[in-house]
């Protein structure tokens, strides 16, 4: 125990721990601060006095001022910044409430009452009341009982219960209960066969069905934590460490973040996680900052899964509108989720009675030391007949590699750039899952949105022990005895606001084109070449990879480089993954924004959730979708690219008793928005050398 | 120059730098050994005394034993292996013999002269002789005199001719020169529009044509070398060094590479490069090494450009089969080309004379420590309401973060792995381009195989200085003032001969297939499941990605795993990229192995280079596509997978003067292959603790 002791005293005494909330002078992006959430609740409860006890805050976060407020701003930062003002959704006498609090003044700004689809993002809270609900519940201890488990080994998580065409709603969820005798892995010991509905308005179960019983899988083999592990371990791996003698290359100012040629500002929401704004990127030759992003985070994400049995069939979630990626943001484990050279940020959201929560280590960010190269090239060709020009060279090419080769002396040219890059890291674990989400910032202007997922799987108990006895369609692969891992599919969508060089931007598809030679003046019958289209409107800009080979930009139509070409970057897709579910399928019909991998619209500050505001048991009428059908126009406007990045999962027993990560991503290149490689005159880092050192 | 002197020493010193020849008895698949090479040589001359001027090796490698004779030996490793023979393809009074060499025996076991289309690879010798022609050849004098250039700042380079349907060939290639007064780039200057053919038999040329005259591009900003370059500098980036008080976690022993659970055999190809061999993994559930991938190595690289101008349409490059990916093996760069970590191994091939010639630092080793997670899981149900058991929890996990939230003390058992994986690399730089191939092992099972384009592109001299000039279809992206950078497609094509398990395996597309809900038992109308179609045959088994949703197993169909699914291992494809030639047009013809992203064919020991074996003007009569056509069984046979991996190559002018790094490749994962999770056992490595040094 003295040298787990040790290990926290020296986890606590190494890492710099920075802090979101500063003494600076608000930036009108920065996210709230622990006083900001206090003054919103002593303001909206000082409204409702006599509904102190039963106001809930489902939702605050900071009310971003428009975008042409902010850039105004920005054009004179020594200008009084815009007013402060939060976004509050609160629950009151079974109504949602917008409010918008001025923090400035302090005064209701708005209230206003939905009377739409669909509910706000669930809270940690009414899901731990929820969840304490079956263990009093008479029928449920009854179920238990004559499953033979142990009330006090049962565990219950919460299960937003989607949308299947009903005309009414209530504000429900669904409980399933899990074993945890024994293991720490309750998701992988559920218990079937029993629906249990929760009026969270109510708080209290409204409808409960136990309908078959099924074998709880045993707790042998599912657990992860270390301490519970019997040898023999392995495979084993050796420890290392990054020294950096010169520190962290990187400062944080704030929420501000600059490093190498790059500056952006992280924010914080407690349903979408991460946002980056203003990311702007130093031009060498220009002498200038020039804007590349002006907000870009994960608007939504959608978890469908493919079982449509009873117990199952309603599971198809939308993890950042109903559960929150803030909300879900987990600590992160100094030198296991973050490397040694990690700087670790804080992060605070509002609870459901609105006192501020703190979420210590919600972000690291660290310089990446990969291995990579940035650019290389090795010359041989320098012609090697004159001697003394030779010996030239070998004098002023002295640090580059000089190689013998059988009694010859050739000169290789050798120059290399090792890559590092700077990587923002928050992992939000929703229930069983755990998704790590990545922003990489490239000296040479890429910016690298990667997405793993590991955790644990969503498993279903059943029967079967072997492979042999299933005859029926089981929804799954059966990964252990009695566990079945449910095919599902993950869409993440992307809010990208691209402002390439300026806010006015137009998307160019580069259709690449096959030309057939008809002239026969070349032996050649055929190439291939670029043919750019730049969308119009809305309807120019659905895309579905795969369908044809094309390079997809924005550009700013009103900026050329010196030579002519419109400044741009690219959307490097990684993989071309589409939902399979109908489109007239309720589920697919609320998840419509994925139905492309890429849309345009036109900035318009209400849309920025592409499921909706109101995603819990939404019908899909406030989503991507529906405002893309008004085709606005979006040529040389403010517009915001969506970015749509899918895996369909069928789970492996590698994925139990909790998964690999599993990578995935995109990138955003700089084409033809520099005018020339923007990292051609970057050194080398320092040499660092073998620490000399005392053990 | 002291202190590059010092830096010298230091390099020198720090390095490990282990050979690929070691003193250890031979493993069957050994790369050739210098002693063998000079054998080799010695025999062969020995055959043909009168002509020892004359004859040139194109090709020596390793005539490597059939498999079945490799796993014969394998069962019983204390028995006599193999016999060792080379392969040699020797070009005499132009002919090309195929010539294989008992180099216990010191006979030659057979020699036949090649009848077919093709030619076998070029070396740098015949290369390097050509390039000088011109330097002396009066219409090519004349012609520099008429540009106003200064011959002795003129370097050629050798070009491929490709085959567009002529009935008759030559063994020739094309010249094209460019001026590198005041540069080292070279590529990026050239001198348009003259032709030069030579005649490699007779190693003069035998045509010319200057047809026009374009600017030859001005050297100001073509200069990469860091020696060269002026202020501004930068970005900034700082240093840092790995340390690793325990050492590297990998062993190498002679061929042989072992490192936490893996096990391989790497190798060295003047064609290939790098083969991986049999590379397995040990089960630390079954207690022994399983069997993964015989044998993996780049087969080919297909690269077409897209202009069918006179001087520009015969550039449909086949980049290991034409100039060798190990011949254009670079000595790679310590503290650059790979990280401070890195181990280095040197390689050999033999020259155009036979006699061995050795690459120093041809492949760098190093454990990867990029700050990636291997699993994690972050458990926040564990019920909370029953205090003494939480101070239990407390105790157990004091390891695990303990956040305080509001005055509630919320336990959160987090357990995160961080992932260490082992990278081998080697650069291949073939003319302009470099190419890191990487092979990344994972303990999680996965092998990662990446590929890195950078250097300098292939670039064509125009008139044009801005693109508000171009009228006409330049077939590229104007880069700076009088250069085009031409459009042009990657496509590399993997060998992987999995034995997954053993050698008999199968192919099997798990298609992810919608279903509709017809029966109204469920609120769903919708959801996919996998319907698994295992390749009878060769025609089965092509596969062009995009065309519908589809996971792609090799199984071995005679192992299960305990709960009864056929153990996999599964290809993650990176982007899904097809070509755009026309499939009639010859260089498509003789790169129609890319016409589908897999094939897999049964195992035979002469079907190794999708291109053929004899490449340079091949007809495409001996290649991947041809023998596909046999349509022979692939279900539980011993089969090979065949992967292209494509880039569309639109070049920006980011990618002048040199290219930052444009990433690809795909994953080899596990799939079923164990029965759980193989790392769930992984501890954490050892904390290393910021080392107590003096500076």
């Amino acid at each position: 125990m003295a040298s787990t002791l040790k290990l926290i005293l020296f986890l606590l005494l190494s890492f710099h721990i920075f802090s979101l909330v500063s003494s600076h002078r608000h930036h009108p992006l920065d996210s709230l601060t622990p006083s900001e959430f206090t003054l919103v609740r002593t303001i909206v409860n000082k409204t409702y006095p006599s509904s102190n006890l039963n106001i809930t805050f489902q939702y605050i976060g900071l009310d971003e001022p428009d975008k042409p407020i902010i850039l105004s701003w920005l054009s004179n930062p020594k200008s009084k910044p815009p007013p402060r003002r939060a976004f509050v959704i609160a629950r009151l006498d079974k109504q949602s409430h917008e409010i918008i609090v001025d923090l400035s003044t302090s005064v209701i700004v708005s209230d206003k009452v939905y009377h739409g689809h669909g509910y706000p993002l669930l809270t940690l809270d009414e899901q731990s009341a929820a969840v304490e609900l079956p263990q009093k519940y008479e029928p449920f201890i009854e179920s238990i009982k004559k499953r033979g488990l142990n009330l006090s080994e049962v565990v219950c998580s919460t299960f937003t219960v989607g949308w299947f065409g009903e005309l009414k709603s209530k504000r429900v969820l669904k409980l399933l209960c899990f074993y945890i005798d024994g293991t720490a892995n309750l998701y992988a010991r559920p218990v079937e066969g029993i629906t249990l509905v929760v009026d969270l308005d109510e708080m209290k179960i409204v409808e409960y069905n136990d309908r078959l019983i099924v074998p709880v899988p045993k707790a042998e083999g599912t657990e992860y934590r270390e301490s519970k592990q019997k040898p023999p371990f392995g495979p084993r791996l050796n420890g290392a460490a990054l020294v950096q003698p010169d520190g962290p290359g990187f400062k944080i100012d704030g929420h501000a973040v600059s490093w190498a040629n790059w500056k952006f500002h992280l924010g914080f929401d407690v349903r979408a996680g991460p946002i980056i704004s203003l990311a702007s990127i130093y031009d060498l030759e220009k002498q200038k900052y020039r804007q590349v992003l002006y907000r870009g985070f994960i608007s939504e994400m959608f978890v469908p899964y493919m079982d449509p049995t009873e117990e199952w069939y309603y599971k198809t979630f939308f993890d950042s509108g109903e559960f929150g990626f803030g909300q879900s943001a987990v600590s992160l484990k100094p030198l296991a989720d973050c490397p040694a050279n990690a700087v670790f940020l804080d992060a605070y959201y509002a609870s459901s009675d609105g006192t501020p929560v703190k979420i210590s280590n919600a972000f690291c960010i660290f310089e990446n030391h990969a291995g990579n190269i940035m650019w290389r090239h090795t010359e041989l060709e320098i012609p090697g007949e004159n001697v003394s020009d030779i010996i030239v060279i070998v004098v002023v090419l002295f640090e580059q590699v000089v190689v013998l080769v059988d009694n010859f002396m050739v000169l290789q040219i050798t120059e290399v750039r090792p890559d590092v890059s700077l990587v923002v890291r928050m992992v939000a674990t929703v229930g069983n899952y755990d998704y790590i989400i990545d922003w990489e910032f490239k000296p040479s202007g890429s910016i690298k949105l990667g997405i793993g997922l590991t955790g644990i799987l969503e498993v279903k108990g059943v029967a079967y022990t072997h492979t042999d006895q299933i005859k029926e369609n089981v929804y799954g692969t059966l990964l252990a005895e009695n566990i079945i891992g449910v095919y599902h599919d993950h869409f993440l969508t992307y809010y990208l606001d691209l402002d390439v060089d300026g806010d006015d931007n137009s998307f160019v598809k580069n259709n690449l084109e096959t030309i057939k030679v008809t002239n026969h003046n070349s032996p050649r019958k055929s190439y291939w070449t670029v043919v750019s289209e730049t969308a119009k409107t809305e309807s120019d800009a659905r895309i579905q990879f795969g369908l044809k080979p094309v390079e997809l930009v924005v550009v700013n139509p009103n900026k050329k480089t010196k030579v002519g070409n419109n400044v741009g970057y690219r959307l490097i897709p990684g993989s071309a993954t589409r939902p399979l579910l109908s489109y007239n399928d309720y589920p697919q019909i609320r998840g419509a924004f994925t139905n492309n991998n890429v849309w345009v619209t036109p900035y318009n500050k209400s849309e920025k959730w592409a499921g909706g505001l109101f995603v819990d048991q939404s019908q899909g009428d406030d989503t991507l979708v529906v405002w893309s059908l008004r085709n606005r126009k979006i040529e040389n406007k403010d517009i915001v690219l969506w970015h749509t990045v899918g895996f369909h999962h069928v789970p492996c027993q590698e994925d139990f008793p909790v998964m690999p990560t599993l990578s995935g991503g995109f990138e955003l290149r700089p084409t033809n928005f520099f005018d020339s490689n923007p990292v051609l005159k970057t050194r080398p880092p320092n040499l660092v050398h073998w620490p000399n050192c005392t053990n």
